[in-house]
């Protein structure tokens, strides 16, 4: 390693690993380029801090903390000999710091409200061949990885897989962040057990219990932080509001607006436009929670009722009142719900659907359809985790766990 | 403590303390006032996170956590027998919860650009009268205690002094998010060796190297991280955008502004004027960080080239250089820089002032001016700490450490 | 509170929970009997430490910690309005400070060898009532609920039960201390989430992630921890020296021994004897682990070949080898180590029994035919966490998993 | 590196650290040599855990703390281009794992009592020496760093100075292991701070905060921990204990031991002895704490009644009271108390040594006639940390903080 290099090695304070280190110029001219600087203004878990104050941390730590722990599991995969190339460890990081650029602020409720029709992960692409134009093909490898059309498979695994180095930071982040000490995992010990065999990643029997504390805690996360009734309450709320926006927008009514959202507010660009046209990505680029929050304290005195009781509602905190069960809600029950609901408001039956929301969340621990998680015993033969563990076993873990949500007003009553 | 009362406890997870408990009714009340929502969206540590990314915690997990500890320092407190009636603890706890509402968004900045001539503190009264107003008069002890005209002396020393609960959370809060861990504090420690005498709060004396640390991580604090040169960089790029904001504003130079910002850029309110008019008040409690960041956003495509450049700057994290030093600059020096700047940017003498800056700042460990730390005998006597301690002494603590800044365009090259 | 009784107040530093504290005088009397004193002498987890070098920590440090979350369930308990008189309190407090008092030295290993016919729960009881004595009848409430004989039933359920305090201690203690740390459960949220339903101890169904989340942690200690190979190869050496000493002595050989060992190695005092003669109490009460160890490594040079090669090898550390599956072992292949095993040490049938073990370990995870952890739901039904839980189903959870062991010396080689 | 080796690779659980990896055969060879596995049975602070009950953590752990420092030490001197050859860093970790083997039980009591005349440095080198013959001189190199005969002076300096690992691991598990986590260090950024200068241990200047911490903490340490004065009473029991033994066993008292302390009591090995017998070594490391304990326990039934008195005292944890202050006490006093004890306890005046003592201890937090921490500059130059701090000057610092005690039995009364 030459002394040039060294003298641009940054170390970043994390509260999560204690120092990041970022290991090389390419790396360190990435993460001062203004596509990933706006993960700093994009929180990882959007209005989730309305329940954990302190989940405040952005896309950018977590971006981060997979760069963190993809450069300790290549330390310990090449110590168990397997090769991996100065090219390809770059690459590596690079996939991981990049995997999640294509998210924008609050980014599933955007994904149902303001910006249809194309995924994150179809931006993270687009943002990927941008950043790859820009620094002339040096991060040809990464991209490789990241599409998975790289000859070593497990390096994709690395990035993108039932134990890729995204799910463990966030698990931990996330776990650390809300206060939800339980969803700690071990990513230490986790990582030190992580293996290859026939190009795939694997686990060293001896991590099977530390596999499934991390399942247990990945479902744990789920139910307690994810699916949270007062944390859907909120982002159910901010869809509803960006939907009328839009509704109003489209309908020609006034309504401030940041620059970089008025854009998507007047628009409705298709994935086919944003490969057209260049431009689009870089408007989307300008998109962040600043945008959407500022205008939506603005609309709190909006004249359209609906528009300004939703936006008083999230500013000030009076979420709709969420139920929750294990089987659908009888539709007879619903209906008086919103009866009453339009009563109370006197909203038509269209304006209704703006304060009555209904719908159902599912999670499974673990699904084996998927890519599954294998064990590599010492005789090299391999097993499926949900197979080798005595007690998680299949039946129960693949069980999709489905949970039906019914939300309204809180101060509509039902007698 | 009848059973409606605790129908109502609620239980927040937070990542430093573990749980905190809000202990009461009208405790809950206020948390659920507009005016207190509000610091969910006001950032402890204004750009602090542009070094430390994690440092994004709010005003609102601060004043959580200071009542946290709170409720932990009347117990002990109790526990040694010193009589806190029922009243005094709901002031007392509502009195530190309430002890930083007056600040605005970043605010030291903000006192030093559009929001001249009061500070946060008198903001803080000004809230507090109106949220005991809104209260009918249940904040009055609080309101007392806060002013220091309750006659029970040591009350307001739990509020504010030396070893207030605002400062053992702020220190512990801010190592804690900012990952330097060398800031953290033994809050548990302190909070079991505070006491009473002659009603002073004072410190046992076993707990004298508790407050040593306490004394040297305060210090460390203010030089890595409250004084950290790339903060104050950000920091004072952040004033230069507002200032330059107003003046065009006041020049009648049009300018996108969410509208709690634009009264401001319009207006210079003295604090006359808020004492007269009450809607100053509220117009200052609708503006927060998601105004100013989405303000300057898209003040990097305006037409005035000094606005555009600070806010491109600032956004996209291209700060000041600083150098710092323990004497002030030489005069030669700082105008070499200044005439560089002016030349390489094509500035006036007076345009070279939002690129240049000057300053300096200080900070000394322990000021026995103010108020002191008062160590506790078991005969019962008092003394100073800097006095009890064998090596900290008085003549080294108290002096004050002053440094220079000097800080201009990372291009401008001297030689 | 009397200031009396304040000046006695103690407090204890502690890893784990930062500090403990000593509510009241009694307790602190008992605290300073030499028969609670003896358990700083006899560490918690016996020969763990060669595993997990830190795992040094004490029956004393437990039974503080218990007594630490006792105080903590208390308050909470009360805070939930269930009345627990201060008689009540402390015997709560003395029952958990007590719950183990009756281990001796190694005690599972040492119950399989030299003291047989009695279990510690039996010598806590008369411990109990030994102090009981002592302190003229002052632990009356304590022992009754301690025996379960009190009427309020919940009370005996914290002392001992699925969800006891015992138990919450002891995982996160154990955890702590070995580094296990994937085993570290959430007390504070879980005596958070405890309740009291038809006099007896539940968990408010909130808490159903975090009772998940124990019952996997606890099964993970004890297939990582408490049945680890190398742990269980230390203690079945440690099992096989007190029986060879224990027959030699019965056989006349003279054996160095500290006299509180001596005594038990020729005599086999019953559960009767110690109800008859107090003195067997008293001389149990003298013995701890550095009877044990200090005699071992006396006999490392012990003319008996057999004692002294077992001896060498524990306390240098050359442990058996351990084989582990889920089937019981052919007798071929146990029949061939043993021969072998004969062979190379030269060995009669009756001794090679002290190189070659065989034996099984079973545990499930949460046993629904003994006390069940119950849930309160909001509309106080209750629920078993087996049933309540969507993937913990009761089927998988209550399968006992049973797992073979064979051991022999090391370089016993098989082909 | 071959796979061979790789197998070999042992993973430890710390608590303190997480995981310790056993870099190499050799290390892990050492390790399992009963010289190094005698230190398991040592405990790291003595009878420290009479206040502290946690701290129970032994030689044993401490060593393999300091390799795991070492190892990240030479990572980061090797990342800023500071030459380090595979045999040195072998050297390295060896020097330091062993650097402390010389310390037998209760080490500085010991000293004071029963093995006098030599220290635990020499017996280091005695056992080094020794080991590096059963190895074939493959400890040639550690051994020379340790003797600070090794050309690269910067290398000795690692193993023993200001900031070698043996002072930031002991401060950094003592800390954790007593509870009193005020004095925790941040081992993770010291190390990372650390450079190399003119072949000399030097801190880079950003590190200076981080130092002055480390400073503060140790004395923090020293006077709460080491200096605690009931730890001092417990020591000094313990030292008079084996005084009063030794002196029976010279005067033909017949005494119960067990055969390695025996030999001890029964002989007076000069340095010389050691160095010419080798079988003195030998006896020597089968000497540990269970040795003394087990012996002293039997010796509270001794028929010497001072022995005895001092042995129950010491077991049943009565220790004496113990005064302490910044002035010797006067002689008038101190004769008081002697007086008072002679008669109370019916002791002749050479009796009454045992039971009150008088002593002096001493600290001073940084002293710049000892080695220095040097900090190094940006432009290269170096200085002493005491007069690179704006706060920590050298006058303050080096000043010698020395206290007096005096420590009598708990019932004496002095009115």
């Amino acid at each position: 390693m030459n002394h040039n290099k060294i003298s641009q090695r940054k170390i970043i304070n994390d509260p999560v690993y204690g120092f990041i280190t970022v290991p090389g110029d390419l790396l360190f001219e990435i993460l001062e380029h203004p596509y990933f600087q706006r993960m700093r203004r994009i929180k990882q878990l959007g209005l989730t801090h309305y329940v954990y104050p302190s989940a405040l941390h952005t896309r950018f730590q977590h971006a981060l903390g997979c760069m963190h722990l993809m450069s300790q599991t290549i330390e310990v995969l090449q110590s168990k000999s397997h090769w991996i190339t100065e090219e390809e460890q770059e690459g590596l990081l690079i996939a991981i710091l990049l995997h999640d650029i294509g998210h924008g602020p609050y980014s599933h409720t955007l994904e149902q409200s303001i910006v249809k029709g194309f995924t994150h992960e179809n931006l993270s692409l687009m943002f990927m061949d941008a950043l790859n134009n820009h620094f002339q093909n040096r991060l040809a490898i990464a991209n490789s990885i990241f599409r998975d059309d790289y000859p070593k498979k497990f390096l994709h695994q690395l990035v993108s897989s039932q134990l890729d180095m995204d799910r463990l930071d966030y698990l931990t982040r996330d776990s650390f962040f809300t206060g939800v000490s339980e969803g700690i995992i071990n990513t230490d010990r986790i990582i030190k057990m992580l293996n290859v065999a026939n190009d795939e990643l694997v686990v060293d029997v001896k991590g099977i219990y530390s596999i499934e504390k991390f399942i247990i805690s990945r479902r744990l996360m789920y139910w307690q932080v994810y699916f949270h009734k007062t944390v859907m309450a909120a982002e159910y709320m901010l869809i509803n509001i960006l939907k009328r926006a839009k509704y109003l927008a489209e309908n020609g009514v006034k309504l401030f607006a940041t620059p970089a959202l008025e854009i998507f507010l007047a628009n409705s660009p298709s994935s086919v436009d944003f490969q057209k046209d260049k431009s689009w990505l870089i408007n989307f680029s300008l998109l962040d929670d600043y945008d959407i929050f500022a205008s939506i304290k603005v609309w709190m005195d909006h004249e359209d009722r609906i528009l300004s009781i939703l936006c008083k509602n999230l500013v000030n905190r009076h979420l709709y009142k969420i139920e929750i069960q294990n089987e659908p809600f009888s539709p007879s029950y619903s209906d008086t719900i919103r009866t009453e609901t339009s009563k109370a408001l006197h909203l038509s039956n269209e304006e209704t659907g703006y304060f009555v929301i209904e719908d159902n969340v599912a999670n499974n621990a673990y699904n084996p359809n998927n890519d599954k998680i294998k064990l590599l015993y010492k005789d090299n033969h391999l097993k499926d985790v949900s197979e080798a563990s005595d007690q998680l076993n299949i039946s129960v873990l693949s069980t999709t766990v489905r949970k039906y949500l019914l939300g309204y007003p809180k101060n509509i009553n039902i007698s």
